[in-house]
This record gives structure tokens, C-alpha cells and sequence, in this order.
């Protein structure tokens, strides 16, 4: 306990977490685009031969597609998080830390998926981590608005903080049915960002 | 219409877009220079070896140079247009990550057009990007425009509207002329900015 | 003497200086995902191949989460480091440009240690190089403290500057361990980041 | 004529120039480091062979040293120019951009240097960029100081000026003396960082 204490300490500025954060977003969705390969063709003047490579890549296209819009909600929805915060400590720190952690690790199965798009593993595994990536966000938000809002700030509501849930429920749902035909894992994953893009509904007020 | 409606809402910090945004261009201005291999050399002290294999590799240095400077401008026009916003809604937002996916794509269709400039769908997919690009722009601009205009600012008159299409029609130009001539299209897209990059004229003022 | 006077002089501006090495940070921490490398399978659908090419890369993937972690640490450092500053000046400049040099070469002897993990020079290498940004980081916080200190700011105190060394003497004895077993000196790296992510207590005041 | 008044017009914001070159700084100090590459060594467990791979690519290490430190002198003078301009118009955000451009561009040659130390052209290409890259920073300098420079600031003297020449000049004499001894061209681009690292004599002042 004692140790979970100092963590609650220090006053750290919010504007370099912030700085250091975007420049790890910024760099996830830019590498990603290193995984789309030019293809090697034997006739370089070819047409057919490139029209052929291209839509083989297909899948690292869509995957590169989907990772971007995931990355870059996840961008907005930490802009808005930190927002609210009225100071840092290193609790906050770590818990950011361990959220670029898995953000920065978003290129590895992304290019996996787009690999192995028929590849059960391959294709849960992309899940799994969007799903703890989800859950890592949770746990910044958790302890951000129970410890560290600003007065003026509003805590998320309970239907919020249960509309949160529905991102690792529907990547965890693709995960499990990447198992029984990958194709559907994959389109799952596809059909979660649209739900989610969507700006909340505002609270209606009880006057 | 109602989920339309959600979109203009929110009360988002225009610096942290500016920093994400700026961010991305820095590093896809940057990754370009990763298409430029180092040639294996079967002599490694041999000059005319070295020479012949950077020679080879002109078209990747000219595809090196011209999409850098397209993203630099397409960096400044951002910079401008921003700079007239009063504040950020949700839409404005996914406009602008819309924009910054077509930027941080760039790499794979320069790397293409480096590596093969005789073959007509790689030069005419390079300016097929580039003019999604710039219409992506467009709409970032016509949304921030008609809804978030500051006070002081002024909105783009038609006549510097339409010169906003000269880019991605010059860039359809070329890549309909790849179809006929491959080099055809490339040197199009090598003139096109050396008009943008001319300042706009100023607007003449009715006293 | 009179050379290192004049490396005394100048006012720089700290944000540019923060901003540069945020930078430096979170390319730092992105980049070591390139390490993960996608495996080639003989046969794309099949799970157990790639489960198998997947544990295999096991040792990548811990020394990617072990850089991860202790970059984070060293940008937490420099952010507290920095706030303390009043100014800048040449010689500050160039201390924490030799500080992110050896940042930015924290990549290369992490791909070494997750390529050869059972090779004791790989695993001593890693230890060597934290040591030395260890060190590099002593250099700059020295400096800082005895020349540039803000009226506010608290100098460390000698328990502080003891714990300090405590990063330097556990990384050099996990390099010396590698000597004897490789995987003793990888657990040493392991255990090391455990002791300092929690934050230091606070000195008792004497009243 | 009038052409080049347009680029004379425009107000924009230095903040954002500054972000977008500190991101493309930061990348290019950051990305040498992916020239240094994990060797392939046919006993994983021997350390002679690793040690005998990693002293092979010395000229690499040099090389990305020798760059590293070079792009932070060019961050450092880019930085102090940048503080001294009252505002900036298109023209230096396009000087601005060209000299970002040949920082981007150091990549490729310092690669080049580290694979090829002993052919002549490798060695004086890396003399010539940066030759070229310092004659970039000096145009932008002699636009700056003539058209933007602050009230408050000080445009530099005559021997101010003729010794930001040192540094082509010193460049231009290493890829001269590559053609006769390689190994003499790479010294004398280390030998050239020396003089300039050290901060510039305070002008004596006439009282």
C-alpha cells in the first residue's frame, strides 16, 4: 500500500506527456504504411504483372486501413481524456506509458493480419491486442477521472464507461470467430471502428 | 441527419491536432528517404560500379524529390488552413485524419514510381494518390471553412477555390498521359508543383 | 580553460530543447517494433507453424518490452530533469545531445540482444550501453543541478546521487552475469527497471 | 521580379515551422541507427564471431556517429536562427523546407559511407551533401537576417559570416582528399565537427 502511495506523488506537466504521446501516435500510424511492399516484378513494364501483385497485398491494404482509423480513435479519445485532467503524478505516467506500450506495438499484428489473413492465429491475435489496447485505455481512464479531474471536468456517466466495453467485446468477438472462419475475424474488426467514430450522444439533462 | 449532427459537436484543442498532424508529416517527409537503397556493390572500392548503381537509381531520387515537396506544401496549405480555425468539432477531426491517412499512403506509391517509372500503372497510380490527396484537403478546407471560420479570418474566394482543383486535375492529366507515355506522366507530375508552390496572389481589394 | 567558458555562454530556448528530445524519445520507443519481424511460413493457414515462429521470437519480444520500459524511464527522468532548469545554455545543449545519442543507439543492442540472446557478448553489449546512457544522464543531471538550477527547484540530495548509481552498477552486473550464464544477465535486466520505476520517496523534513 | 515579391508576403506562425522541423530533426538522428543491422552469425552462441562482425561494420558505427553528431549542430543552428525572426513569409518557409530537405536526405549518404569507407565516391558524396546542407542553412540565414530579423536581434558580422564558411569549406577538402585516400576524406570529416561544436566567440564590443 505504501508503495502504491508513492505513485500518487509528483507533479508532472501535462504538456510534454502529452508532446511524447503524439509523437508516439504520430509515428504508429505513419510505419504502418513501411508493411505495404513494392512487389517484385519479372517484366517491370508489366501492367498485368503489377495489377496482380497490388490486389495480392489486398489484405495488408485493409489492415493498414483499419489500424490507421483504430489509432488514430484511440489519438482522439486520449486528446480527450487528458483534457480533463487537472495534473499528472506518476501513477498517470506509467499508466500512459504502458498504453503507448501496447500502441506501439499495433504495427506487429497489424502486419501479421495482413500477412496471414487466413491464418486463425494471425487473425485473433490482431484482436486480442486492439482488445487489451482497449483495456489499457480503461485503466487510464479509471484512474485519470477518479483521481486527477479538474473541477470543471464531468466523469464519464455509467452508460458511458459501458459503451467503453463494447470495443474489447466486438475486437474479443473477432478474435474467437477468427477461429471458426478468419474471414469473418477480419470483418469484424472491420465493422468495430464504425460503431465507435461515431461522436457520444450527449447526457440528456434532467432539468 | 441526427448522427450527422453528433459529428459537429465536441470541443476539441486545435494545438494537440496541430502537433499530431505535424508529426505525421515530419515522419513521412522523413521515411521517404528509406526507398533509397544502398547498392550492393560486387567491387567495393570500384568507382564506376557505384556510379552505375546510383545512376539506376535516378528515378527513385526524382520520386524522392517530388513527393517531398508535395507534402511540404500540403504541410503549409494545413498550417494556413488551420491557423483560420476558431476550434475543433469531431468532424473536423476525422476530416483531418482522413487527410493525414492519404498523407502518411504517400510512401508506398513514391517507392512504386522510383522503382518502376517505365510501367504505366505505378506513374499513374502516383498521381491517382496525389490528386485523392489534394481533394481530401479540399474537403478539409470546405468543412473548416463553412462552419469553423474565426471571426477574423477570411473564407477562400471562388476564384481561389477553383485554383484549388488546378492540382488534382493536373495530377489526373498526367496520370492519363502515364497510359500513353510512362515518362510523359512523371515529368507532369515534376512541373505540377512549380505552380503551386508560387504564393497566391493577393486578392485584389474593392475601395 | 577559457574553451569551456565559452561553452558556458549562450540562452537557448528550453522548449525547443524538450520538444527535440521528445522527439528523439518517441521515435526511440516506436521504432524497436521494426524488430518484430513477421515469420515466413511454408504453409500461410497453418496456426501451429506460426504459434512455433511466434515463441521462437520470445526473447525479441522481452527485449522489446524491456527497451520499451526503460526509455519510458529515461524520457520520465529528462521531463523532471528539465522542468528544474532555468535556462540553457551550449554546454547543456550539448550534454543532452550526447544523452539522446546514446538513446538513439538503444535500438541496435536490444535487436541484438532479442536476435542472439544465448551469445554473452549480446547480452553484455545490452547492460554496456544502459550503463553508459545511465552515466550520460548523471553527466547531464550534474550539470544542470550545479549550474542551472531554477531558484525554486530542490538540488537531489546525497541519498538521491547514491540511488542514482543504483541503474549503472545493475545494468554492469547483468553484463558481467552474461559472462558466466547469458540468461542470469538477461533476468538482471529484467529485475533492474522494477526497482526504479517506483518513485522515490520523499526526504524527510526536518522540523 | 514580381514573382519573387509574392514570397515575400504571408504571416505565418513560427511555432508550427519549428514543430515541423524539430519532427524531421529528431527522425533523421533517430532513423541512422537503422543502417546499423543485427549481422548474421552461423554459431549463434560465439562471441568471436560476434565481436569479429560488429568490429566489420566500424565504419558504420563512425559513420552514424559522425552524422548524429552533425545533424545536432545543424538542430542547434537552425534553432538559434529560427529565435531570432520577427515572423516568417512564404520564402523562408520554402528555404526552410529545402534545407529540411537535404537533413532528410543524410540518411542515404552517411549509409553510403558506412558500407563503402574505401571507395572514393561514397566518401566524397558524404563531403558534398553536406557541404550542400551547410549552404543550405547559409541561405536561409543571409534571408532571415536580411528580411525577418527582430528588432531586438543582432544579424551576425562579417567574421560571424566568413566563419560559417569553415564548415563547407572543411566538407568540400574532405571530398577532395577521398579521390586520393578515402580514409583521409572520413578523417577530416571527423576532425570538422570539432571546430564547430565549439560555441562562437562573443563579439568584442567598442565602448
Amino acid at each position: 500500500v505504501r508503495l502504491l502511495q508513492r505513485f500518487a506523488r509528483g507533479e508532472l506537466h501535462l504538456t510534454r506527456i502529452e508532446a511524447f504521446s503524439d509523437g508516439v501516435f504520430a509515428i504508429v500510424v505513419t510505419l504502418l504504411v513501411l508493411e505495404l511492399k513494392v512487389p517484385a516484378l519479372a517484366d517491370h513494364r508489366s501492367v498485368a504483372l503489377l495489377a496482380a501483385a497490388l490486389t495480392e497485398q489486398l489484405p495488408k491494404f485493409l489492415s493498414w486501413l483499419l489500424s490507421f482509423i483504430i489509432v488514430c480513435k484511440f489519438w482522439l479519445n486520449h486528446h480527450q481524456l487528458l483534457s480533463q485532467a487537472r495534473s499528472a503524478n506518476y501513477a498517470l505516467v506509467w499508466l500512459n506509458s504502458l498504453f503507448l506500450l501496447g500502441q506501439a506495438f499495433i504495427p506487429f499484428p497489424t502486419a501479421l493480419l495482413g500477412e496471414y489473413p487466413a491464418n486463425p492465429l494471425a487473425v485473433s491475435l490482431f484482436g486480442l491486442v486492439m482488445a487489451l489496447n482497449t483495456i489499457l485505455f480503461i485503466s487510464l481512464q479509471a484512474y485519470l477521472t477518479t483521481h486527477l479531474l479538474r473541477a470543471q471536468a464531468q466523469a464519464p456517466s455509467p452508460r458511458q464507461i459501458r459503451q467503453g466495453f463494447v470495443g474489447p467485446l466486438s475486437y474479443l468477438t473477432g478474435a474467437a470467430a477468427a477461429w471458426m472462419y478468419p474471414p469473418l475475424g477480419f470483418l469484424l474488426y472491420l465493422v468495430t471502428p464504425l460503431f465507435y467514430i461515431v461522436p457520444p450522444m450527449p447526457e440528456p439533462r434532467i432539468e
